[in-house]
C-alpha cells in the first residue's frame, strides 16, 4: 500500500473536520484505491493556540511545510485571497499538487493562478470549492466529458436557500429568517458573502470555467442577493406557482458569449430545483447527450467539505502513485466574453407599490405595452387600506434594457409610491 | 494528440447512437483530455444488412476484432448474456480494456466475470449500465470514495417510472399507461424486464457491488414489479401524501448483511425522489460525510447511453495513454450476505377488499394488533354499491414475517373478498 504524505495549511473548522474524518476515510480509500494518506505537517497562524490533539505538532511557517520533502500534496485551507494565493503559487513552484476548498481564490485570482498551474504542469484539485458534498466538478470534468453543455444553473449557497425556505415555509420575513440562520450556524456574523450572492458568484465562475473554458472577470458578473426579498414576494410567487431561489445561471449565448449571473429567481414549483429545501444545494445542467441532469446535496459544513477534500486527496495520491499527470485545467478561451448585462433576455417578476386609484393598472400595463413586453399574469390583491397596493406582474421574455426603460417610466407615474422590486423568472425547460 | 483505436461489437440502437455521437464528442474529449478516439473495427451479427454508413466496413467475427492490434479498447454492445460473456472473457484474455452497457451481464454473470477481470488486471468500464446519462458510478467510485455508505435508493427503470407517472397524472390504469409507454418507444414489445423489476434489480446489484463490494446472487434478490398497481392505489397513496415509485433499495443491516430489493414503494410527496417524473431516473445515497446526495437525469435512450459510453471510452483512452491501471473492481467481500427476506423490516401499505358490513374494520385492525403492527392511517372510502369496499392501511414498522402472518389471517376472514395488495413505504429520512 503506497503511503502519500499530506501537508495541511490552515486548521479552522474545515481543517479540523478533515483531520477528524481522515482515519476512517483513509481505511476506505485504502480498500478502494490502494493508497494511504498520511498528514506529515500542519501549518497554522498560531501554533500555541490550544486545540484538539493534532496528528503532528503544528508549525507556523507554511513555506517550511511546502519545502518539506515528506509533504507530497499541499492542502490550502486558510481561506481569503492574498495569503492563499501566495501559498498556491509557492506550492505550484515546488511542483506539488494543490488541494483547495477556496472558491474566492479560484474565482478572483484564477486569471493569475490558472496560467501558473498550466505552466508548472502541476494539478490543482478543487472539488470542495463548489457544492461541498456533491461531486459535481468531477461529473463536469469526467462523467459528462463527452457533452457539449447547453447551460448550467444552481442553488449554490446554502445559507440563502435556508433563509428563502424559511420565508416560504414559515412566512418569516427576511430579517427573522436571517437571524435563525445565524442561530443555527448556517450564516456567519458577516453575512455579506452569503446573502448578497458573492459566494454563489464565486462558485458560478468556477462552474463556468470548467464547462466553457472561460473564467469571467469577477467584477463583471452581475450579482444580486436576497436582502430585497419581502415575504409578500414569496407569497405572490407561490400564488403564481413559483418558488423564489437564489439561482446562479450560466449559459452560452451564440458562439462566443456567455451569460453568468446570480439573482433571486422564480422557479416553477413543479421543477425539481424548486423542491431543494433548507441548506441544501443543487446544480442542474443540460448536456447535448445526457439531457438534463440534477445533483442535489449538502453544500457546506465540515463533513460535506471533508468528503470532497478527501476525494481530491485520494485522486491526487493515486495519480502520484501512478505517475499520472492528473486533471488538466481547461485552456482559457480567448474569444469568449460575458454578454452585456443590458442585452440579457429573460422573463421577470415586477412588483410595484401604487396608490389605489382607478386607472393605475391601465397606465402601468400601457407602459409595458409600449416597450413591447407581454404580460403573462397580474396579481392585484385587495387594497389594505393604507392607500397603497402592490401590483404584481409576471412578464413574457424581455431584455434588461427594455425592462429598465419600462420600470423607469413606471417609477415616474404620479401614482407610483416606491421603487419596483424586479426578480428573474426561469422556467428551466 | 494520442489516438486510441476502438472496436465496437454490436450495432443496434445503442451502437448506432455511439457512432453518430462520436465525431462531435471526440472533438470535446480531445480539447478536454488530449486523447482522440477512433473506431477501427465493427463486428455485427449480419454485415450484409443495410444500415447507415459506418466509419469502417463491418465484419462478422468478433474474435477477429478483439485480436486486431489496431483495437485497443473493446466496446461490447450485443446485450444478452451468453455471447456477451464470451466477448467479455475474450477481451480480458486479450488484455484489452472492456467498455459495456450490459447490466444483465454484470449482475447475472459478475460472479464469474469479476474474478476474471481481477486476475487479468484489465479494467472494465460500465458507467452506461446504470442510469445512462447520470454519472453515478463514477460518483460512487471516486467522488464519494471517502464515504462509508449508509444506504442507496433509486428510481432506475425509466419505463416503469413513465407508467407510474402517467397513472398519477392522468389517472390512467396500468394497461393504458403501458400501451402509451410502448407507443412512445419507452417500453419494449417484451415488457417483462422493465415492468417486472428485473432491469432495476440488475442495476441495484451493480450499485450494491460498487458500494459494498458485494454482488448478491441475482436469483436471491426479492423483486416485485408494478403490474399489480391499480389506479385506486395511486389515488389512495396520493390522499395519504405519497407517490408510488418502483424503488430499488440497498442498505446494510448490521455489519455483514445487506438488504437489496426492488418493489413498488410509497415515497412522501415532499421528498425530492417523489418529484422524479416521466422516464427520468434518480439515484439517492447517504454518505457518512457527504450526507444525502441525489442524482437525477435520463436513464436510457441512445444519446444518454452515448454520454456514459463516451465518458468511459475517454477515461479508458486516457489511462492507456498514461499507462495507468484504471479503476479497480472492489474485492468481493466473503462474509457479506443478503438478509433473509422474511427478516426485512419496514413500513407497508395494505389494501384489502372486504364486504361492506359492520365490524369488518375492527376485525382487520384486531389482527394487526395481535401481530403488534401499529396502524398509522386508515382510509375507507364510501362503499361503491357493489357490496365490496377497499380498506387501506398505512402501517408502522413491521417485519415481512409478521406482516405475512397478519395478511394471511386477514385473507381467511369470511368478509375478505380478494388477495391483499401490499406495497412498501419508505420515508427516506
Amino acid at each position: 500500500m503506497k503511503k502519500i504524505g499530506i501537508g495541511l495549511i490552515g486548521c479552522g473548522t474545515v481543517g479540523s473536520g478533515l483531520i477528524r474524518n481522515l482515519p476512517k476515510a483513509d481505511a476506505l480509500i485504502g480498500q478502494r484505491l490502494g493508497v494511504q494518506l498520511e498528514i506529515k505537517s500542519i501549518a497554522v497562524r498560531d501554533p500555541a493556540k490550544s486545540r484538539d490533539p493534532l496528528p503532528t505538532k503544528p508549525i507556523q511557517d507554511w513555506k517550511k511545510l511546502i519545502a518539506d520533502p515528506a509533504v507530497q500534496i499541499v492542502v490550502e485551507l486558510v481561506g481569503g485571497l492574498d495569503e492563499a494565493f501566495q501559498i498556491a503559487q509557492a506550492t505550484l513552484h515546488a511542483k506539488k499538487p494543490l488541494v483547495t476548498a477556496n472558491k474566492a481564490l479560484l474565482a478572483e485570482r484564477g486569471q493569475e493562478l490558472i496560467p501558473l498551474a498550466q505552466k508548472s504542469g502541476v494539478p490543482i484539485y478543487f472539488e470542495a470549492s463548489v457544492a461541498g458534498g456533491i461531486p459535481v466538478l468531477k461529473a463536469l470534468r469526467e462523467g459528462l466529458v463527452a457533452n457539449q453543455l447547453l447551460g448550467l444553473h444552481g442553488i449554490i449557497n446554502g445559507t440563502s436557500n435556508y433563509i428563502l425556505s424559511r420565508m416560504a415555509e414559515a412566512g418569516s420575513d427576511f430579517a427573522t429568517a436571517l437571524q435563525q440562520a445565524k442561530d443555527l450556524g448556517y450564516a456567519e456574523a458577516d453575512d455579506r458573502l452569503d446573502v448578497d450572492g458573492i459566494d454563489a458568484a464565486h462558485k458560478a465562475a468556477i462552474l463556468c470555467f470548467l464547462a466553457y473554458g472561460f473564467l469571467p472577470k469577477f467584477s463583471e458578473i452581475p450579482i444580486e442577493g436576497i436582502r430585497k426579498i419581502q415575504s409578500q414576494d414569496v407569497g405572490f410567487a407561490s400564488q403564481l406557482g413559483y418558488a423564489i431561489k437564489l439561482l446562479a445561471m450560466i449559459r452560452p449565448v451564440g458562439t462566443d458569449q456567455i451569460e453568468v449571473r446570480v439573482a433571486p429567481t422564480l422557479l416553477p414549483l413543479r421543477h425539481p430545483m424548486a423542491s431543494v429545501h433548507g441548506a441544501f444545494n443543487a446544480v442542474g445542467l443540460i448536456g447535448n447527450l445526457s439531457g438534463p441532469v440534477q445533483f442535489t446535496g449538502r453544500g457546506a459544513g465540515p463533513d460535506a467539505t471533508s468528503s470532497a477534500l478527501l476525494a481530491d486527496l485520494a485522486e491526487a495520491a493515486k495519480n502520484l502513485r501512478d505517475h499520472s499527470p492528473g486533471p488538466a485545467l481547461p485552456k482559457p478561451s480567448a474569444k469568449m466574453k460575458l454578454i452585456d448585462r443590458n442585452a440579457s433576455v429573460g422573463r421577470f417578476y415586477v412588483r410595484i407599490e401604487v396608490e389605489d386609484r382607478p386607472g393605475v393598472l391601465a397606465q402601468v400595463a400601457g407602459i409595458f405595452g409600449t416597450e413591447k413586453i407581454g404580460i403573462s399574469s397580474v396579481l392585484q390583491p385587495e387594497g389594505h387600506g393604507a392607500g397603497s397596493v402592490p401590483l404584481v406582474f409576471l412578464l413574457e421574455s424581455a431584455s434588461v434594457a427594455s425592462l429598465s426603460r419600462a420600470v423607469d417610466l413606471i417609477s415616474k407615474l404620479p401614482n407610483t409610491r416606491a421603487p419596483a422590486t424586479i426578480l428573474r423568472v426561469e422556467d428551466l425547460t
